[in-house]
């Protein structure tokens, strides 16, 4: 495949086939953006009419061009497409991209055109980008192609960009140009046809230009591979990505816009999460964070100090670091000391260290090279207000000059410079990001310590576990040959006994003596509930007795669900079924929810109100590794209570990992259901006390 | 005051009182702002050894100015501050501002110095801003005075800039330039001695140049002031705020700076609710919000409609909307209806209305005059990303043209037109603020319709209720004469009784005939514990005897305590106390807490760990007013529990509010409290049920 795509990244040759409208020529700006980047390689206009494009000559069709075409670029009417496709495999074409708009974008009859087109693509080994982008750039010296409609050539750089909306590409491509970053290569994929996000992810994985990808994404082609790829991909470069379709209405929007289903985000979180993706919220944080690493070494912990000469703004970045989870510590004896022989003592040898207005790159320089070789920081942020007495571009030497050699993670801030700063060009030429905000510095510090602790932390293994699948499988059979929608009660407690999940077994028993054995056997105190004659809403029907704690209360409660159940004048064989009642512990609820694009995810909360009311409930796609079902417990806000609070002894995490790791073996083997709740699950200090107290599968609709 | 305010803001002619060092004249620079910005009176350049300063003849002393001087900027060493001071009190100088830093933000020998200037420009009546400031601007017409040393004099506007930090005003005026935002006055109020934010406050209030008020706020000089003056002037014109110092180490850091205690945050966020201010989180969102409300008016309700020409755009400000509050109603059927004569078939007719990237200046115009016309929205959202072929000024005219006359909220956003844009130029130009991310539209929109929310709400009645306050005072009283460090258990339950504050009260008896005919009088199950003699831990050491339900389990109760008096080893005459057991209905905590900044705050949460583990409480400044305390009871995360969870019954919420209202009442009545606590008091559905169990009032430390 990389070939494939080389060939349309890195072409040798490209034809451009555009058309004519009684506006003009389509397509003649694409091919001056090709001749404007100085493309290292030939490129064709062909055009059914015009016989010069761009002071080029145009072929009527790609047929007749003399030379070989690597990749083409479609540009014209959308009932076109398929035709100038075909007209490319005949050729011999290796890739095409197409612009042009009108396909599942707009509806059934642009998905039909889609799918045309692509098998046209399939037929002739091609590969596509589109339809409906904004096309391709990649400005290594050796290429230089820009083959865009837009008006941006963007700076060089290192960063691959992937976009599924051409507008924003061209946007962020702008922007990228204002902040001095430089992109490798820029792929517009629309609608994903062929070429998917998930192939640009391999694609940069190995491409030698590419350090760090960005990416903007509306939507999941196969959210599945996604985390595979993403999974690999992030180990060697960090992904920073925007997905937008956030909440239900920009989901909505999305999804016209781009023709297909948009997830729910609470999937894509937990994707995230799992895969090593950072996500951001906005636009602007995507650049913040790209800024960030396209210049400076992830920090190698938390600890920062921020060097300033105006308080307010050192406070403000202060407020966002500590604020985001960072760690300000003084300077250490030794750094105060020599700063003191240096700089006036009117400044604050603290941190922030506040050198005070008078400050001008002397100060910085002497400052910053002594916190820098302090070693109680991992990260620096000098901040600069320009008064006006000092030359920012000397500050932002001084700057350089101070941290020269420093393996220190270092972001900078210049505030009230103006927005076509000389200082701020200075400092980024030179590799130290600037922010013109000290909390955009702080939170995109933050931001990269999360990611490093994240992308360290251990990914686990996947854990299998020895089952009673067969037994499950027939459970599952029977229900499906009785044409039920749920497995409930008893049948579902056997399912999570077979997968090694504690539960509370039930008991049966059709008389007291047998009711009084089977609860000597459960030990008291217990449940005993109506099993037959089968009636609905038990509890509504007072048809389940609680905490009975005697043989006597046994036959008792025996004796009055009968009578219940002949009062009801229900007949057949009348039958109780017993389970120990479990108390104590801490009620907390796991299962499994189908996403409509990430399938199956894993939940984990406390039960009750920290579910329904607080939102405290964390998901995870499938396959959960161990260290990830440990991540879930850890991750809920309510966690102090399962960790020991005021005193109480912290109950027994591992098992709840283990049995969410069950739960996900159990939803892989079988998928067959929609939804899986275990709730209560009560979680004790004492791991054998642990267990399920009743649980609810739920199949998929035919 | 405003006379003396306006003396210095308003003043006929300035005297800059600077001196001479080696490297050159102090204060030049500010005689060259004045003269820069056109003063519209005279200035007075003054100073021991320069007699021309910017080719203006200079004078020695203050006192050797032939003319009358309003306003004395005092820029000489600060050594010397109180002896000018002096001379300018002398010559019936109005107001000086000082600009020397080195006072109280310096420790104790820079206090003094303060304390010292202060007192003579008290003795002679003058009015003083600073010290360690950056200086003054108005840019009336009429005055054109740029009394400041940094370079940038600020367009003329009608937003009031009240800044503690003279680095963040410099910087602040700095972007507000590139903003295309203008201010009527600035005042950096540095340390604050005389003139504080609260006088800028008032000023403000009833200045006709100042429309919107902005401050950046390190601390409160007196926060109970700032409550009923920021409470009444929002009331007439917006205040934005940024406070810096949230987190501990941030207030640390603000604290040296400014010399001065920083509050904690939580009291400022009570502040800030109650007094209609409203806080952002960073002067990023500053600029955010001073640009809509400088431009457009508050928003009349949530719902939004998106305009735009590029997909992704539209969804994340989509998202950034729902996810902040807002509301997207669908366009009306006559809206659709319209659009559809003359926009491209391409489009989506929804909200987000995507119009496609061929869409230009016609399509925004005809688009956005429809929406304007639709009665279903409160504020529209333009977004514009250019394709090559559009012009920029082009479509902000056609934008303009299509909402002319509307009285909507228009917030716009022109993403990746560079940081020069003209588009934005033209719309601001004209009136409608222009951002260049999406998000920030969004979240500035959903942060003026939670304010419109805010000041719009009713702000309720301080009642006063008939209280026992003599009863209380004898509590006290004696509790202080014994030196005891607080009231609790039955005194403290006497207390809340005396207030009105419904509890469950103790009965005492020194028999086992007097326990059974308390309990009685109680009514069953209740609670027992030794009243006499004292022991401290009464629970630890089995002091205390819970859900008793019968008149015999009363009986062996009193003997068993008994007993274990005896087994202690302790003497004296033997008494129980007892107290009805109140269960059902949900576990609350209230109480008192005192801020070192803002005195006693009034707290409210759900009891246990949603408290301590899931920080969901809310305070309030003193006095509470009665839609304020209903406020606390609605904005707890848990509120749902409280109104009725899974179809229980909701709890009074009538009597909680009451009940923090009458504590409040005694908060002000008596101060010698550091803290109260009322723990549990239980929320039930009836009223009547509802009570404090426990509660402990603890004195301040002598």
């Amino acid at each position: 495949m990389r070939q494939q795509l080389d060939a349309i990244f890195k072409p040798r040759s490209v034809a451009v086939i555009g058309a004519s409208t009684r506006k003009g020529s389509i397509g003649r700006e694409t091919v001056r953006n090709i001749l404007l980047a100085e493309f290292n390689g030939k490129v064709f206009p062909v055009n059914l009419k015009a016989s010069v494009i761009q002071s080029i000559k145009a072929y009527s069709t790609v047929l007749d061009v003399p030379d070989a075409v690597d990749l083409a670029i479609i540009i014209v009417p959308k009932e076109n497409v398929k035709q100038v496709v075909v007209q490319c495999g005949e050729k011999g074409v290796k890739g095409v991209v197409v612009i042009t708009a009108g396909f599942s974008e707009v509806g059934a009859a642009g998905e039909k055109r889609e799918r045309e087109v692509l098998e046209v693509v399939r037929k002739y080994g091609m590969r596509m980008i589109g339809p409906n982008c904004f096309g391709i750039v990649n400005t290594h010296p050796d290429v230089s192609l820009n083959a865009t409609f837009g008006k941006t050539y963007p700076k060089a750089g290192r960063i691959g960009f992937i976009t599924q909306s051409g507008a924003m590409g061209e946007a962020i491509m702008n922007i990228a140009r204002d902040l001095d970053l430089g992109f490798s290569t820029v792929a517009s994929i629309g609608n994903k046809a062929d070429i998917s996000s998930n192939d640009m992810l391999e694609y940069f994985k190995d491409d030698p230009d590419t350090d760090l990808i960005l990416m903007y994404l509306e939507n999941f082609g196969n959210p599945r591979n996604f985390t595979e790829i993403a999974r690999e991909v992030s180990r060697h470069k960090p992904i920073v990505a925007v997905k937008s379709g956030r909440t239900s209405l920009g989901a909505k929007a999305a999804s016209s816009h781009t023709g297909s289903l948009a997830g729910l985000d609470v999937g894509v979180d937990a994707l995230f999460e799992q895969t090593g993706v950072m996500r951001v919220d906005t636009v602007e944080e995507l650049f913040d964070v790209a800024q960030a690493l396209s210049r400076q070494p992830l920090p190698k912990g938390n600890r920062v100090a921020v060097v300033t000469n105006a308080g307010g703004p050192g406070i403000l970045a202060t407020d966002a670091l500590i604020r985001n989870g960072m760690e300000m510590p003084p300077l250490s004896a030794a750094t105060v000391k020599t700063l003191k022989k240096h700089i006036s003592a009117d400044a604050s040898f603290a941190n922030p260290m506040d050198m005070v207005a008078g400050a001008g790159g002397r100060e910085f320089e002497i400052t910053l090279n002594a916190v820098m070789n302090d070693r109680k920081y991992d990260s620096i942020v000098p901040i600069f207000v320009p008064p006006i007495t000092i030359d920012q571009v000397e500050v932002a030497r001084c700057i350089c000059e101070g941290l020269k050699g420093t393996k220190k993670t270092v972001l900078a801030c210049f505030m009230g410079v103006g927005l076509d700063s000389v200082g701020m060009d200075y400092l980024r030429a030179h590799g130290i990001p600037c922010y013109i905000f000290p909390e955009a510095a702080a939170k995109t510090l933050a931001t990269m310590a999360k990611y490093r602790e994240r992308i360290q932390r251990p990914r686990g293994k996947v854990r299998t576990f020895k089952v009673g699948k067969a037994k499950v499988e027939k459970i599952v059979n029977q229900a499906l040959a009785d044409g039920r929608e749920a497995i409930v009660s008893d049948e579902a407690i056997d399912i999570l006994c077979a997968y090694g999940i504690p539960a509370a077994p039930y008991r049966y028993a059709s008389s007291a003596d047998e009711a009084v054995k089977a609860a000597t056997r459960l030990g008291y105190p217990v449940v005993m509930k109506i099993n037959t004659p089968p009636i609905l809403h038990k509890t509504e029907a007072g048809g389940v007795m609680v905490d009975l704690r005697t043989d006597k209360e046994i036959r008792k409660a025996f004796r009055d669900l009968k009578e219940r159940i002949r009062k009801l004048g229900e007949k057949g064989e009348f039958s109780v079924a017993m389970q120990q009642m479990i108390s104590g512990g801490i009620e907390t609820v796991m299962g499994m929810t189908t996403d409509p694009q990430f399938g199956p995810l894993i939940m984990f909360g406390l039960g009750g109100i920290y579910v329904e009311v607080m939102k405290d409930v964390t998901f995870r796609i499938l396959p959960l590794a161990d260290e990830g079902a440990r991540g879930m417990v850890r991750s809920l806000r309510s966690f102090p209570l399962l960790n020991g609070f005021r005193g109480a002894p912290p109950v027994d995490q591992e098992i709840i990992a283990e049995t969410l790791q069950r739960l996900s073996q159990l939803v892989k083997d079988f998928d067959c259901f929609s939804e899986i709740d275990i709730n209560p699950f009560i979680a004790s200090p004492d791991g054998k006390l642990s267990a399920a107290v009743d649980a609810r599968f739920i199949f998929k609709k035919p």
